[in-house]
Parts: structure tokens; sequence; C-alpha cells
């Protein structure tokens, strides 16, 4: 049994506890959060202790491992934290806001042998990774253009917002940014972005970019557009269209159940899946697996700092080049 | 230039009539009808001669074809006419409402050298086809299981149905069972029908069955069911199944658009094809280019005399099971 | 925590076991089977104890409940004995091969008063189960016909064939049986069942049906039609079609991922799910959960001796009715 | 009778002849080529007069309208000779390859009163209207994203690409252009495009642009993409998105049937149309029927110089922007 620690109870943190429990070779024995009610609550449902001060659960020897789900400006020194005890790291994206955290993050890394591990949740999906298999193995032969599509139903409240400027490039598109590279096994050296406010002053009051077209080339001269939103009202709309030279293939969406209605209106189906965690379910059932199996078998972790620090670097040109207006040179 | 006399003008009249008029290699001379202000009406849009006597039509030595599309129970008397006459005949379906007169007209047949079609146009829909194809080439080995739902958006008018009692197997089901025939490549040996009266009394005054399932048992074994309904308020719903060892093939509806519409209510696609003339307009046109190349190249058209009898054979013997509520043993 | 003992390590136990485990309101404490070899891996897997003998576990004070999984002609024996010990009761369906075992169980049950549930899962999957619900609340109006495709995509081994004549009925159509009276509330006044031994003399040495097709009028007039097969090449094939007044539902297959593959030679998908435990995991999930929810709650259970009963003897007609070739008549 | 004249036999010249012939209030009279063998085997088909010389058919009294599909740099010449003999027009897009010819043709026809109208034949999709109409009723509101994916199964022979040098943008994105502009009642304000050369030496010897991505921001703020490529081996792959603040609208692919193959292998469906001429015969049909009836009605054609110019605009900024790498600004 490999004993976690979930730090950070809120948002997704309740997700990973939950794959934790069910998982038969793993525990959660710790739940620390600064607001104790909830680190109280996430740990009582899964027979876990719960805490404030990390350090405590650092000094547990039986505890293997760290899940690391706070806001991302707090990821650093708790990555740090673990590293220095020992403890194998998963941490969810972006690793950090700038990169400078990330390396410093890097640094200490590379003086520990500690496993470590991103949370890019999607390369785990069922379907992505069969597009990326498939691609792998030839099915379009060379990929020339890469089409990813990435809308969420709400923006998040406010206050994140107001934390994380061009978050939707941080927070959201970042998964695309890896996504890209895991894809196509391949970087960009070229990144253009446009972005717009389309939510009204209620929906958005900061005005921060909740729409954004980017189109970026890659050293192998294929061409990836991303397309992504903050209000897409018919559900969390995922998809992924690669085309290349022998063929092409969709990722496309997930609906709850297979039923459809006929009627004098048409034919209809259920709606998407509304919500991140319902969508990619077993994606995250499945990164804490292979976090799992990693431990175990003493291998490094399929997604490393690296491929964080690489996501990351994209999204900041993206930014400049929204900012900017004009296209961002990458070097590779 | 073939010439062309049509013999009614009502309902399919008009969609024979454009298809020969707009035929590369046949024109469309004569427009008969009892009617005769509907006959005009129809030949003055074609730049065809109208009149109330077939036989003024039959005395054109220039005439070659005759399409026939009156009421059923006046089919007889008309192929006689037209064969004595030696004009080549097509005839929509049911050739006639008993097996007698149906033999009747194979007695005249039989004497004169004239080609004669029956217009189960299904066969040549492009879907159905490739269906059939897929079958006739192995796709599917040995078939074992054949199920076709045939479910008209509308009843027919009460006069038409009166004058025709378990028309949904004679007008409606008969094209199932002559495409089972077709399909299977084989005959059924026993046929078991049950009915039902589902629509209100204002739908359906004469309460003549408006519902029905079927099931057969073919020479070779293999099982099929076929289900219909004159009342399917999402559209004109044509589909047909084949199972076999190696596979299954499904002839789907078709769609007026391929349009998605994706808002919090679902994803919504356009109603199917409402009337059976739109659905099947690309068949009604190859039946006639098909009719004409066989009169051009001598041969004998593709779905014949006997064809239309098998097709009224399992109609009476379904309804012969349907009144007496046990299965009907039928000789191939 | 509910504990349960599960009889029978074979075949659909482990997807018990594993769901008794995973749930968080009840525990895996006992599994039984004659080979006991079979019992504790079972049992070891989720920390269990493993025994030949039923009374041992049910002279456990701690035990609630108890999953009945073993071939259905040791069924009755066993509900016996737990109803006896108060324990309550998941049996998998059929309750019996023959109606008098059933009686003889609801004679033992109706003197305790233990929970009872019958393992109906295909009611809990959530595609079926929203097909439902769109009949119960007026979707399509009057429902006039079902259609039900249940086709596996493997035979049974020959020896519980052999242990099981006319089983198609039995164990598979069984579920449909099922189906047909939940979603339509509705009950048969009248099947008629064809049968054929497609598969070959290797596949099927017993020549026992591998495949049927099933007509039957219920009380309400709606007609149904079921269809199965013992091998369905392309997958495990699922499917509802419910047809009313004023629309239709389909609840159509499900597949492993959503990828669509695009090449010269068309657009592909992945086969169907292959096998009946990963298409209907959801609903083997969900029904232990609402087991355990009813034992809770006090409650009685969804799925009753009755259901387990009225299906049972809609089997026992089907397969009189493919014996003689006549229709046979049920009292409601 | 509303009389034609076709002039460019090659290439769409038979499509269009095709459509004037089988259109009941229209009729070809003459096809003029340079190349009098093919104009004579296309007038012949037709029961036209054939030609080499456009001012013979221009003075034929009884010609009313004039079909131009040669190539585009010799457009303006006969636009302006048709226009001066008071034929109605009917022009192939690109109207030129610069604006300067476009601007020739805009003087001379706003001098004489002649129908003019651009073949911008997608707008007549049904499937593409149907999304136009459903923008237009207010189905997602404010738009905000559009996406245009417009592959080509083949590029266009040696010549033709040596003779139109980025004709990716003005031959085959010019379309899309249009389309943008159609479906979102909007300029744009800014152009950025990245091009690339994926065939190999053999499939593309110029190293003309082979492949296309395109971001647009619109007056309105709204974000279009357009992607499209020379070499899309599984068929005509045509689709249009428009995301918008209540919803999404999807224009899918078009497939010659509706039938679905099952097998171990997974679910097939057909390739795609092929060919363009397959894709869009509806709408070519259409377009030619909206002509006909604005010549009867003394109406403007739906499509106009100012579309023509417009579009053309663009693919000139598009095409400035791939050169030097940067956005370019346009003037609404």
């Amino acid at each position: 049994m490999i004993e976690f620690c979930l730090v950070g109870a809120g948002f997704i943190g309740p997700v990973h506890a939950a794959n934790v429990a069910a998982h038969p070779r793993a525990r959660l024995s710790w739940v620390i959060d600064l607001n104790l009610d909830a680190a109280d609550a996430l740990a009582k449902k899964h027979g876990a202790r719960a805490g404030r001060d990390l350090a405590q659960a650092l000094a547990d020897p039986s505890l293997r491992a760290v899940i690391v789900c706070t806001p991302p400006r707090t990821h650093a020194t708790i990555i740090q934290a673990a590293a220095q005890a020992g403890k194998a790291i998963f941490c969810e994206k972006p690793i950090d806001l700038d990169l400078a955290g990330v390396d410093a993050c890097a640094d200490v890394l590379s003086r520990s042998a500690v496993p470590f591990c991103v949370g890019f949740n999607r390369r785990f999906d069922p379907t992505h990774r069969a597009l990326h298999d498939a691609i792998r193995t030839g099915d379009i032969g060379r990929p020339e253009m890469l089409i990813l599509s990435s809308r969420d139903p709400e923006i998040s409240p406010p206050d994140a917002v107001a934390a994380m400027p061009y978050g939707i490039f941080y927070d959201t598109m970042i998964h695309d940014f890896d996504m890209l590279r895991w894809l196509l096994q391949d970087e960009p050296v070229e990144i253009y972005a446009r972005t717009a406010c389309m939510l009204d002053a209620k929906e958005n009051p900061h005005r921060d970019p909740d729409t954004a077209m980017v189109v970026l080339r890659m050293a192998s001269g294929a061409l990836v557009h991303v397309n992504s939103s903050f209000r897409s009202v018919y559900g969390y709309d995922q998809r992924i269209e690669a085309f290349g030279e022998k063929g092409m293939l969709i990722s496309g969406n997930h609906q709850p159940t297979s039923l459809e209605r006929h009627s004098s209106e048409g034919t209809r189906r259920d709606p998407l899946l509304y919500f991140f965690i319902d969508r990619y379910a077993e994606s995250y059932r499945r990164e804490i697996d292979a976090f799992v199996e990693a431990i175990e078998a003493g291998t490094t972790p399929a997604i490393g700092l690296e491929d964080g620090r690489r996501a990351l670097m994209i999204a900041e040109a993206g930014v400049r080049s929204a900012k900017s207006g004009v296209p961002v040179v990458m070097q590779t």
C-alpha cells in the first residue's frame, strides 16, 4: 500500500482523493488544507487524517507520496518541501505561473531522486490516447495539421480570474499546449494568438480574455490551431483533430447516454457532459494509477517537470503574442 | 428518344412524368387520366398530349412505353391493352390486389414479347443497393437475420383505405416483401403476422390495421422481421438491417441536411425526410433510367412480373396469418 | 457497513465482488464456492473469508446480505437457506429454470421478511433507463411498438449449453422479457417465437437454438419484437427502440472511444464493446448500490421475485411456441 | 425560356451546361471555347451551337445570359464584352486574380444595367444555408468564433498551379473568405496566415503552398479560423462550425450512402464524397436556378461584384501575411 497525502481539499482535490482511496494498492492517509474544515470533511470521507500543516504529514515515515492541488502560486513551496522529505510528488498543472518558479522546482528536484509527475490528465483519456497511438503507428502518415477545440462551460469565479490574468492560456489552453507536444512529438517554433472578451461584464468583470484563437508552427513544419472559450453553453467541448498525408483522426465529444430521441422536431441527443470532472473521470483515475505504478516500479513518471515547463513556455509566448498582436518566435 | 405514355396523373404520376421528361433519351408524349383536368395539367407541364382514353395513345405508332400508375384494381386491364399494342410496360406496385389478377396479366404478357417492369423502386435506392451488394460480395457471410422497419408518416386518405383493406400489407409492406427476397435471394416458407389499430377513430375511421409486425422464415433458415406503421410523426422511417456470420449492415435513414445544432438542450439534427417522394427521389430516377436502358438494349427489365407476383403472395399469406392468428406456411 | 457473502466465484461473481468491495457502505466478508480454490482467490483479492459451505457464512451474525451467482438450478436451495437465516438476498437471473422452483422460493420468501432482488442489471443501464424515463414522461405518447436486439458475441461453453436447453430464452432473452415489462409497464398476452441453429457444429455441438426471433402482443395492444443471436462478431449488440404516437426512442450501442478514423477506405469507428461485463459495467455497479440502499432504508428492492417469475413465464411460453411452431397465449 | 451562352467548356463548364439544360425555364443555346472540339462536344450533348468566337454568340439577339467559366485572367474581358452586349452575366470565382481587374469590371458593369452574379456556389448548399439561417434567426446568439475546414482531395494540375501562385488563397479559400462574410454579415479587420508545402516534389513541383492556416479578426470582434489542404486522401472535407453565446452549429460532411458496416474491425461508413462537383451538385443547381429567377424577376442577383471584390481583398491580404509572417490589417 502506498500512502498518500493530498494537499488542497478544494475543487479537484476530492477527485484525486477518491481515486487514491479506490485504488487497490494506494491509501489516502493525510488531507492537508489551510481550511481545516475542508480538510476534515474530505479526510473523514476516506478515513484519512486531516491537518493544516504539511510538515506534520511529511514527517510521517509511512507517507510515500504527495498530491499537490493547491492554487498554482503555492506549488513551488510545497514541491520543495515534499522533495526534501523524499516523497513522490504528483502536481496539478500549471506547475507555476512563471518560468522562474518552475526552474526553482527543477533545481530542487534535480537534487532529490523523488518521482515527479505533472497532472496533464488528458493524456490518459482513452479517446485522446487512441488518437495519439494512431498517429504513432502511422495511421495518418506525417501529421500536417492539428486542431484542438477546448471550450469550458463556465469561466472560473472572478477571484480566481483576478489571481491569474490570461488564465485562458495558463489554466485552460495549457492542456492543449501539452497535448500538441505529446501528440506530435514536436516543439513549436512560433505562436500567434488573438483573444477577445465576449462574455458580458457580469460574467467577466475583470475583462480578462475569455475567448482565444491560436496558430502555432512546429519544428517539423506542421501547423496547429487551438481555439478556446470560457462559455460553452452546450457543455464541455473537447475535440482534437489530426490531419495527415494518409488520413484524418477526430477525438470527438462524449455524451452521458447513447439515447436518440426522434420527434417531429428532429433527432435529439443528450447535451455533452457539462463538467470537466465527469468528462475526464477516467483520465483522472488512470493518471493516479500510472503514478502508483511508476512509484512501485521505480520508473520515471510519464509526464515530468520538463513537460510542465514546456507547456508553460508556450502559454507565456502565447500571452506575449496576444498582447503585442504579432507572432512570437520560440526557441526549441 | 423513347416516347412514353403515363396512365394515372395523380399521386406518384407527376414523379414519373418529371423523370421521363428529364431523361436525356426519353420523352413524355402522352398523359392519360379519367380526370381530364389532371391529365391536362400534367401534360402541359411537360409538353405532352393529354387524354381520357388510353386506346388513343396506344394507337400512336411512335409510342414505345407505358407507365401504369392508376389504382391497383385497374392495372390488369391497362397491362393487357398495352401488351396487345406491343408497348413496353412499367407498372407501379402492386400489380393487382389478388393473385388471379396477376396471373391474368402473366398470361397476356407471356403471349407478347413486351418488356415489363414492376416499380419496386427501393431496389434502386443507393444505400439499400449498397447493402444488397455488400451481402452479395460476402461482407457478412451467410445472412441469418434481416430486419426491415418501414414506417409511413401518414396513412392514406380514408377512401383509399376503404378501397384496399389490409393496405399496410398490400401497399406498404409489399415493398419490404420484395426487398427481403431481393436482399436474401431466397423465398419465405412461413409467415406470421400481428396487426393493431393504434391510430384514433379520426385518423383511421375504417379501423383497418395501421400497425404490423411480421416474422418470416426463409427456405435457407434465415429469419426476417418486418415492422410497419402508418403514423411515424418523426418522418419517413426506412431502415434495413442485415445480420450474418461475419458482421452486420445497416441502411440508415436520410436527413435533409447534415447540420448539427448544439445547445444547452442537447444536440439536434433535422427531422427525417417526411415524404416518400423526397426520400426515394433518387430511386425513382434510377428505376426509370434502368427501364429506358432495358428497352434500348432489348434486355429483360430487372424486376419482372414474377417478382410482383411473389411479393403479393407474401402479402396475401401475411394477411391470412394476421386474420387467423397463426403462422401460414408458404410453398416456394 | 453492510457485510456481504458472495456465493459462486465464477463468471459474474468477481464483478459483484468488486462492486461490493468498492462500495463505500458495503464490505465483502465471505466468498463461498464448491471450488475452494476459486473462492480463495476471489476472497483474497478483497480481504474476505473463503469457504465451501454456505452454512458457515450464514451463521456469521454480522453478515447481512447474500449475492447468489451460482448456476440457476442451485438458486432455490441457496435462497431458501439465506431467507431462513434472515439475510437479504440478491439473486442473479434466472431465479430458476422452471416455475416450480420459483414458486418454492416465493413460498419461503413470503414467510421471511428478507429483502430480495433479482439481478436484471439492464434496468440500471443509464441509456436504457433514460429511454424508460422518456417513455414514462410521455415523450413518445402511447408506446405502440418495442424492438429489442440482444446479440451476444459468443455462445456459452458447451457444457453450460447442455445444462440449459433453450438457453437463448432462459439466459439471454430473459433480460429482454424483463425489459419489455419494465419499459411498457404492461404484460404480454401472446408470444410467437422462431429459432434457428446458425452456428456450425463446432461452435454449437448440441444444436440448441443459437438464433431467435420473437413477436409478443401486450395487454395494451402494443407489439414487441425481440431478436437474439449467440454469435455477433462485431461485439455485444444491445439496442432498444420504442415507437409511439409522438415519436421514437433508440437506446444505441456503446463504443470504447469516440475516435473517428478517416482514410481513403472510409470512416471507421471502434468495434462495439465486446464483453457484456464491459458494456454493462455501470449497470452492475448501480444495481448493487440500489440493493445496498434498499437494505439501509428498509424498502423493498426494485426488482422482486414476481419480476423474476414473470420473465421466466415469458421465456417458458416462448420456448413452447418455438417448439410447437404456433403462438402461445399467456394469462396476465 | 432564357437562352444561355456558356463560355469555357472545360472543368466546371459541363456542370453549368447540364444545369441550364435541365432547367424548366432556361435553354443552353451556345457553347464558346477556344478549343472548338471541346465546345462542339458539350454543345452537341445539349442541342446548342458551338463556336470559338464569343462575339458571334453575343450578336444573337435571343441570347439573354452568359456564364463565364474560363480561367480567371480572361474573365474581365469577357465580362466587359457581355455587359456591353447587354447580357446578364454569371461569373465563376474569382472574378480576377487582382483587384485592378475587378475594378475594371466594376467600372463597366456600373455603366450597364445587366444582372451580374459571382459563382460562390457554397452559399446555396442546403446544409451551409441551414447554418446561415440558424445564425440569422439567433439560434446561437452573437457569433463569437467561426471555423472553416476546406480541404481538397487533390491539388490542381501543375500548369494551373504555375498560372496562379498562392492558388490555395485565390482559388480554394476564396470560397471560405466569402462564406465568413456571408455567415457573419461582418467584415474582417485583420488577417494572419501561415502556409506550408507538405506535398512531395512530385505532387507539388512548383512548391506553391498546399497547406494553410488563417486567423481573422472581424469588425464585431468575432474570431475566425480557416484551414485548408490540397491533399485530403479521405475525400472532399468541407465543414463549418459556428460558436456563439447560445450554442454551436456544425455543417458536417456528406457521404454517398447512409450504410453502416459492422464487423470485428469496427464500424465503417463510406468515404466522403471525393469530387467537389458531387459534394456541391445541389449548390450548382440552385445557384443557376436563383440566377434565372433574378433575371426573370428583374431583381439583383444575390452575390454581386462587391462580394467577389471583398473575397479577393481578403485573399490578397492573406497572401501578404503568409509572405511577411505578420498579421495584415484590413480597412473595412
